[in-house]
């Protein structure tokens, strides 16, 4: 079998559990082993164990036969419908509802990982990679449809616009988590086509700085968030996920203080109590405020010290020296950001939450603020600080002269001018301008090219370790030495997708969101922000689709019905936006000199007053949009509509079929006839007459009712009018 | 039969139809009858006929058996199911939904009267009181329960608080949007002793304008909105209405361009283009404007003409004259306000909204407008037109010397002095303690004793108009002249009843909502505001009891899940309340003298700097806030999760049930023996073996995959291990 025929088939293997006992004593192993392999085929899994690589097996696995699946499929069915995924209830009979909708690829794979992995209670395998007595499971993972994936990246890299399909195909294959990422990376792009166009129209016409963009860029943002949100909505329900984000998965990993008996559902649940967790969720403000401090002074000082060597400094090596700051931050900011992002993740692990969602959230906030520092503040620095109190600041920068006296020839290069001193405005768009095109580019690259870079050292290890091994006429450590040579291929195909990393789809996320960050708030400074943009989204659609595919093992595929927190901080960018850009409107008009020409113009009053107005411009205007976005329809809105109408007509018409038996009123009751009259009295003398009875027994059937009435009509008229008449 | 029997009995009297021939001539009227009866019992529907008074008749119906109710009981709770309302579909049999279930009273008297005024497409006899072809029925109005109200209003006014069973009964017997007011109310009157402990507290110890009550009092409201909402919810789930409100009910003169048949489901949909009705919308933006204007200029001359007299002018009966403008006011006021409701109303009807719910809040937001300047626009004038500018527009008020100048006796009587004139820091709080005291007890004044005066003076009018009658010897004009003996009371009863105005619960919100602001726009200018409300508060919901029961028709009762469009003025003057709050605080510092003892002093920049600062502090307060309401458990989110667990449990026993059968997969597959591989030799020699087969084959059952694992654990720990040593 060839290297190619091995890409070709996965021998219907669903997932590879990967057990490692390199740390485990033998007997020990080999007793977990046998635990997992007996769990493995408790729920109706067939194995086949391989060899893995150094000190580790592969444990192949695929479902022995459907109605193993079954259980789990009809339990999350059940589920889904009663959080209202889904309109109608299952047929009681899991076979019909299979036959009727059957499971695509993602939803299969996703179950059968619900089966490996869920407790034993809820009939699961209860295999937890790496968590407790799992320790030494490494990982559960599908295996890639390389068919599929070279197609994949074929055709995005053939095609301008991803088409609706193109995202079911994702969601089919990869999970509605991963195709949501795509989905809104895709409307995204698409969207930043007018400010792309208006932008550069504006930097032509209109130049830096003009209130006209601002406006149009704030308006934009705003349509955008709100957008999407109507679209995600649509979303999931095409993909018949709307609501799955409120059907709570627990954490295994959740730590419970004591164990009740719940009394509503008499279920076990376990408790932690709140007011502990809350306790230990304000840790996070020491924490963003140690946080912002240290990042905020690492910056804060490369962005003096830059200051100074470029503005006050006069000695040689000047345009060499410059580049020191950077040097620092590119040094100390990524060891920084590790150990704070590793802090942060601690710190809400410490918070103990039940749910996955509640600790992504809670994560995710954490990690946005931190990122939030990190992109926007030396941008803030520059706007807010030193624009406006350059002249103050400046002057007393010698302090960092040290960074640069060995270079000096004399004092002077290092004293700073006490007056004439000018800002230079040109400071803000050139830092922009980094920002929002070569930091974006080398991002890119960083994600491409690493990777690739360090699984080709890898491999050339090993080669390099083999043949010292060989040299040294030890057995080769490859452990496919004993495979059937027919398979030979396969495995070993598939311990390299053993070796790979993880797919996190959040990172990924967090990238657009912050790029968005950088249009919503900062565009007025440079309006071909979006240009850019635009051109390095298209690449990076198709650069994950290929890390996806090559990088990383294949993802498990999750639902989702919503981008979830990180709408959160699409929202807050927005609003952001409408204050930044107001104030820096107002105060770089006139080409960053402020608004008569010279920054020391710029009057409290004014820039609070203009930022006060542009924010409840927004305001107005995002209550307007929602409003009116709330009233699109939409594929998927017609989609529930109709599935809602059909269990709607099905029930009627089951029941009123029934309801036609009973007799109309409107037959009863015939005219008044003599006959008619002495029935009704023998009638009233038989029952026992009440007043009740007397009164309702006074008119037979309507038709009596309409001859009374009659009468009735005719006195009345006659009797009052006349009165009425002598009134006026 | 007594007067006071004929108050116990309704004589199982569902609805009473007021049938009107007044305008229509005879035959034309008779004809009508007809039809209407028929109509009536076509659905299942017994009738009666009496007389009404002038040119009326009272058709009394009452449902002919239940199996009559069956259909539109269904229906309604198919419907509510669909939409979520209910989470298990009713059984297909109602007979048994209905004994599972039975109707309360609310409940059934809803349910004929959708009987009543349903289109005959969904199963009604389509009779709309007033519209269309319908215009000679006046009403249709359920009879009072005369025994519960007693009990009622006796059982409210011994206690101080209601509990929540209280409300439950209002829901049983007058449905949950009523019920809704009273809970809101009550909840309001609960919240309002913290502010008015406080505020009291503040009087005595801060004084007035105290920031430090500001902020408790801007708390306050945010927690008391927040809060609403989430009883609001709870509330909804107790009654089981949660959800109703997405039920679209439609208008009846909803008039449709065109008719079209659904693409998604199917049916006759008539339509009115959304673009069409967005331009008629637009029209509300001339409206405020007029309206702004109009009721503006009306306050802001009568304001001027008052500080004139009471600061300007020194001329003789000033005692007197001051009143002028109040009197000014008390006249056109009203009449401008019915004008522009009654333009706000032809308008919303204009707009031409296919369903009651956009109806009634388009309708809401056009009255919250009106009231908005009405209630508030006076204080707004004195507060922030008045005292910071006082100094320039006060001499200038000569103008309306006019008004006074027969009175005067010198020229100088009129003349502003010139300079030294100081403005009065008085003046706001008098403003406030007018609004928040003397209106609101004429209000409830109002409320109570002109209908009565009115209902008094009807009656003294017919009997006066009896007598003349008898003495002219005409037939007297009373109907009742022929009713049977032992119904005429009865009979006498329901006409008064039917002479009765229809109660309308959204004027009741308002003003709580009206009241609720000036506790959030102002009562920092006087912090007994609070106190006031309570002693207020606590007799208008006895007299809206009263009100209900004695003033009014037994109103049908509709369901609802909240309070509406009411909630979002709630939140609004909640907002607009940390702004104001900020700015008078700002201002008024030093009892009414601005910051550092004089108006003069207040300065732009720190006025806006403290507004803004307040706004953005309750942003986040508000949305901590709403975190931890959301965090809050409630028996009504309990019985949900109860409900929702139930029936999940159901299903799964029902279905796990069937999965039993199923073999483990534990079972199969035994150790290796000659005989066993002989026998997968076998096998696999039958069966066409591809590259899968093998894979799959060579491990058969897991604890075959368990030894061969065991060997390769073996094997691989002796084999690399050393080669790692070597490594290190």
């Amino acid at each position: 079998m060839t290297k190619e025929q091995a890409l070709q088939t996965n021998f219907d293997v669903d997932y590879v559990v990967v057990y490692r006992f390199a740390k485990t004593d033998k007997s020990a192993a080999v007793n977990k082993f046998e635990q997992l392999v007996e769990a493995l085929a408790s729920v109706g899994l067939q194995t086949e164990v391989r060899n893995g690589e150094n000190d580790s097996v592969l444990i192949f696995t695929r479902v022995a036969s459907d109605e193993h699946l079954f259980g789990e499929v009809y339990r999350s069915r059940v589920r889904d419908w009663i959080h209202g995924v889904r309109v109608a209830a299952p047929p009681k009979e899991t076979r019909e509802a299979l036959e009727a909708e059957p499971l695509y690829e993602a939803e299969r794979l996703r179950i059968i990982y619900q089966l490996i992995t869920n407790p034993a209670s809820e009939g699961g395998a209860g295999i937890t990679p790496k968590e407790g007595e799992w320790e030494s499971v490494e990982s559960i993972f599908a295996l890639h449809d390389h068919a599929y994936n070279k197609d994949w990246i074929k055709k995005w890299g053939s095609q301008y616009f991803l088409q609706a399909e193109d995202l079911d195909d994702i969601r089919n294959r990869l999970g509605e988590k991963i195709a949501f990422y795509f989905a809104f990376t895709q409307s995204y792009f698409t969207f930043l086509f007018f400010p792309a166009a208006f932008g550069a129209a504006a930097w032509f016409l209109l130049g830096h700085f003009s209130p006209i963009y601002g406006i149009v860029s704030s308006v934009w943002c705003t349509v955008f968030t709100e957008y999407w949100k109507h679209q995600e909505a649509d979303l999931g329900i095409r993909w018949g996920v709307r609501g799955v984000s409120r059907i709570e998965t627990n954490r295994k990993d959740f730590k419970h203080e004591k164990e009740i008996t719940d009394p509503v559902t008499g279920e076990k649940v376990r408790i932690f109590s709140g007011s502990k967790r809350l306790q230990r969720q304000l840790l996070v403000l020491p924490f963003a405020i140690a946080a912002s401090t240290m990042l905020g002074a690492l910056i804060a000082t490369c962005f003096c010290i830059e200051v100074f060597i470029s503005e006050v400094y006069g000695g040689p090596l000047k345009s060499i020296l410059v580049f020191l700051p950077t040097g620092i931050l590119t040094i100390f900011m990524p060891i920084l950001t590790g150990i704070l992002t590793n802090f942060a993740t601690q710190l809400t692990h410490y918070e103990n939450y039940e749910t996955h969602a509640s600790y992504e959230t809670a994560l995710t906030q954490k990690i946005f603020v931190l990122n939030f520092i990190t992109s926007y503040l030396p941008i803030f620095l520059t706007a807010f600080v030193y624009v406006p109190f350059g002249n103050l600041i400046v002057p007393h920068l010698d302090i960092f002269s040290l960074t640069v006296r060995p270079f000096a020839e004399d004092e002077d290069q290092l004293k700073a001018p006490q007056e004439g001193f000018t800002i230079n405005p040109d400071r803000l768009r050139k830092q922009v301008i980094y920002f929002t095109v070569t930091a974006q580019v080398v991002n890119l690259g960083m994600e491409l090219i690493v990777p690739y870079l360090k699984r080709r050292g890898l491999s050339k290890y090993k080669q390099y370790q083999s043949d010292r091994a060989a040299k040294n006429g030890g057995t080769p450590p490859y452990e496919d030495a004993n495979d059937p040579p027919e398979d030979a291929a396969f495995l070993q195909r598939v311990r390299q997708e053993a070796e790979l990393e993880v797919y996190d789809v959040t990172s990924d996320l967090r990238e657009m969101v912050l790029q968005f960050g950088y249009l919503s708030l900062f565009s007025v400074v440079w309006p071909l922000t979006a240009v850019s943009f635009i051109i390095n989204d298209w690449i990076e659609l198709r650069a994950d689709a290929i890390k996806i595919c090559v990088e990383m093992q294949r993802p498990t595929p999750w639902r989702a019905d919503t981008i979830g927190p990180w709408l959160d901080s699409l929202s807050f960018l927005t609003w952001l936006g409408s204050l930044t850009t107001a104030a820096l409107t107002y105060m770089f008009s006139n080409d960053g000199l402020g608004p008569d020409g010279h920054p020391s113009n710029i009057t409290g009053w004014a820039l609070l007053l203009s930022v006060f107005f542009s924010e409840h411009l927004f305001f107005l205007f995002r209550w307007g949009i929602r409003i009116a976005i709330s009233k699109l329809d939409s594929p998927g809105l017609q989609k529930e509509k109709r599935d809602r109408y059909l269990v709607r007509k099905q029930y009627f018409e089951e029941n009123l079929s029934l309801l036609e038996k009973i007799p109309r009123m409107a037959d009863a009751g015939g005219d008044i006839t003599r006959e008619s009259l002495e029935e009704d009295a023998r009638q009233s003398t038989l029952r026992a007459s009440t007043a009740e009875s007397r009164f309702w027994s006074r008119q037979k059937g309507w038709k009596e009712t309409v001859t009374v009435g009659k009468s009735l009509i005719e006195k009345s008229s006659n009797a009052t009018s006349p009165e009425l008449k002598k009134e006026l």
